[in-house]
């Protein structure tokens, strides 16, 4: 069990109009102001920015993927340079999930882009419209077809092979607690497994079952005391399990987690409706995956504390820089192609009200050139921009909530 | 013609035993301290790092490559940003080469990986075997080969195709110094076609006699005063005309470059020593595309003031890293791969004796997991170490010259 005194979880101001808060949570490795944005270093490090870029942007946390880093260099090597901490030369504080996603997503699918990876997967995370629900439908279904050849749930965990070199794994609860306690993050996550949007709610009733089990054994095998576990609700679409779920992990874990599928945008909502809830209020609640800007609003609107998501170092390296308003807004969710012939000759910053370094410094021209000569600069440069962007919003949030003027930041940003 | 105004080469310190010299030229855009090394930004950007990692590290100068410029995102955009400096947001000199060597080694061969690309490719740089030599030579057949296809030469210029999208190019004097006065560099290289080192005297000798008529043209064509442009020494294995051709440039150009084929270390030598005989001492020398650490301390030593190579750049990506002595030496060519199994819990820096950021910072068994997993910032860690070492290199040599002491560092780094 974790050591009160090393972690601190204040709440110090709420929005009078929601469930909209503002905190501070201390940890062995320092302080995170929330509502906090963790961007997603898969495999020890965010792509193409080091850790003083990190350190100037603001960042206060990273979240690392335990089966990425199980994977390589593996926990052993990390353990070696005490920790991750140490091995990514990262003094300030971490997260590690725990491979539950990744081995459904990425185990499963054996030979898959790696690119495509982390929480961000999230099932749901990105469906707009039916047709791109009906093509991540067909994409799970792939999946979980493969998974039977490649990943094999049991009673007690997952036998899975590597998406590196087809080397065979496994992971339970235990494997996955002592992997995360050689990682040594600051935040860990108990061992889960993933439902899908569409199982009845028999099938699902009985998955909820199995992973509570897991999480409870996750709980059971921490030994170290400076980690603090959240442990993840489940329950898919259906409102009881989810409100059982979240009592569960409440009951049991220092931290809340919410995770699994949400379908869509409404359905995410409810989940988080029905889950708060059900969960004590001092506790600090982290959404898992999502980083989409409306999404972030309607969850801090909820009670989320945390979130992770590739969204804005991934979009970054497709071209996609973010935007503050008037420019960004809901219908062109707050980004737009870098890569689109009109600005070659664009002599303005990526956003005209940015104070990020390239956009003090770099113009959309040189950028746009940059990106379509696919130059390693490129990246370095839209994602340091995007970080920056996801950082400064939830400073924005943050000090709304304090002056009591969340709803008008989230009605200026959503045009509401 | 230049204004010689704005230009002021100065030598202050010369060495006793050797023609190397300690220099400062003076640009428009500040001064460059002599000999200095150039790193190649080929597309406009040092792969990975922005403008304040390269003045951290301490580059005064930098190449870019004028065919690719023009032929993405074309001078004209750059001009309307106000020259290269300010589109690449870089307020130090710059250098463009004249475009031809580029046609001949990638308009020749359409479709070839554009990173086998900028004045790196200088032919003859990296045979350091005879086994090398008939690699080399049967890669430069094909090229020579496919040229009939693809780059046709004619009495006035080149007609190439684009390696990128295919599209009809002609590159002549004329064209050549308008595409560089476009992008604005401070210093500019006449327009040369290139030789092969196995063609007869005669061939040879009238490829030369063109050779210089178009590098004559491209001084006439020059209209800005802004920029000093470099004449290429020409004349591939041959003494005289080596010596023919160092006079020629020597006699109408206020820079000297030395260029085309050297085909081994030992002829590199013998053309640096014919050529530098017949040059004056006051001007600036600089040697295309050289860049290896032996090479450097030899063309040093024969009088070469600047060098450009995408050696420290283009190793780096392939996971080479640079070291200094004692680890670093001419048999590893003072550097090694970090991608070997065993550094992967190597605590160390790069290279122990390095003070630059990464070796600061980050341990050797960190990079190796970075670049075994493609990690973006294993590229950006790795050339900005690299170019730490190349930078320090030239400053030590600077140093040791002034006060007197370049054999003895020779004599220390080349284990002589």
């Amino acid at each position: 069990m974790v050591d009160k005194k090393k972690f601190k979880f204040e709440i110090f101001a709420k929005d009078k109009n929601s469930n909209a808060r503002v905190g501070k949570f201390v940890t062995p490795h320092g302080v995170i102001n929330t509502p906090n944005f963790m961007p997603v270093a898969t495999q020890g490090s965010i792509k193409s920015l080091d850790g003083r870029d990190l350190a100037e942007i603001g960042i206060q946390i990273l979240m690392t993927n335990t089966y990425h880093l199980h994977l390589r260099p593996g926990e052993d090597i990390v353990q070696k340079f005490a920790g991750l901490h140490k091995f990514m030369n990262w003094n300030k504080p971490l997260m590690t999930d725990s491979g539950g996603y990744q081995v459904f997503s990425l185990g499963a699918a054996q030979g898959a882009n790696e690119d495509n990876s982390a929480s961000s997967g999230r099932i749901g995370k990105f469906l707009e419209s039916r047709e791109e629900h009906v093509i991540e439908k067909a994409r799970i279904d792939k999946h979980r077809e493969q998974k039977v050849r490649f990943a094999k749930s049991d009673e007690e965990g997952v036998t899975f092979y590597s998406h590196i070199d087809g080397s065979k794994h496994r992971l339970d609860p235990e494997i996955s607690i002592r992997i995360q306690e050689k990682l040594g993050a600051d935040l860990i996550v108990a061992f889960d497994d993933h439902e899908l949007p569409f199982w009845d709610h028999e099938r699902t009733k009985k998955f909820l079952e199995r992973t509570h089990r897991w999480e409870f054994e996750s709980l059971k095998a921490q030994k170290r005391k400076d980690q603090f576990m959240y442990g993840v609700i489940h329950g898919g679409l259906y409102k009881d399990l989810r409100e059982e779920s979240a009592r569960f992990i409440d009951r049991h874990f220092p931290g809340i987690a919410i995770g699994g599928s949400y379908s869509t945008k409404n359905t995410l909502h409810n989940v988080l409706e029905w889950t708060i809830n059900q969960i004590s209020s001092d506790k600090p609640v982290h959404l898992l995956g999502i980083g989409e800007i409306e999404d972030i609003f309607e969850a801090v609107q909820r009670g989320i504390d945390t979130f992770d998501c590739v969204v804005p170092t991934r979009l970054a390296r497709m071209g996609w820089v973010f935007t503050f308003p008037p420019e960004g807004n809901v219908e062109n969710r707050f980004r737009f192609d870098i890569a689109k012939s009109k600005f070659a000759d664009d002599q303005g910053p990526i956003s005209s009200n940015c104070n990020c370094l390239v956009c003090q410094n770099y113009t959309r021209g040189y950028i746009h050139h940059l990106f379509r000569s696919r130059e390693l600069l490129s990246y370095r440069l839209i994602t340091y921009h995007n970080l920056y962007f996801f950082n400064n919003l939830m400073k924005e949030i943050r000090e709304a909530i304090e002056i009591g003027k969340f709803t008008e930041l989230r009605k200026k940003w959503l045009r509401l």
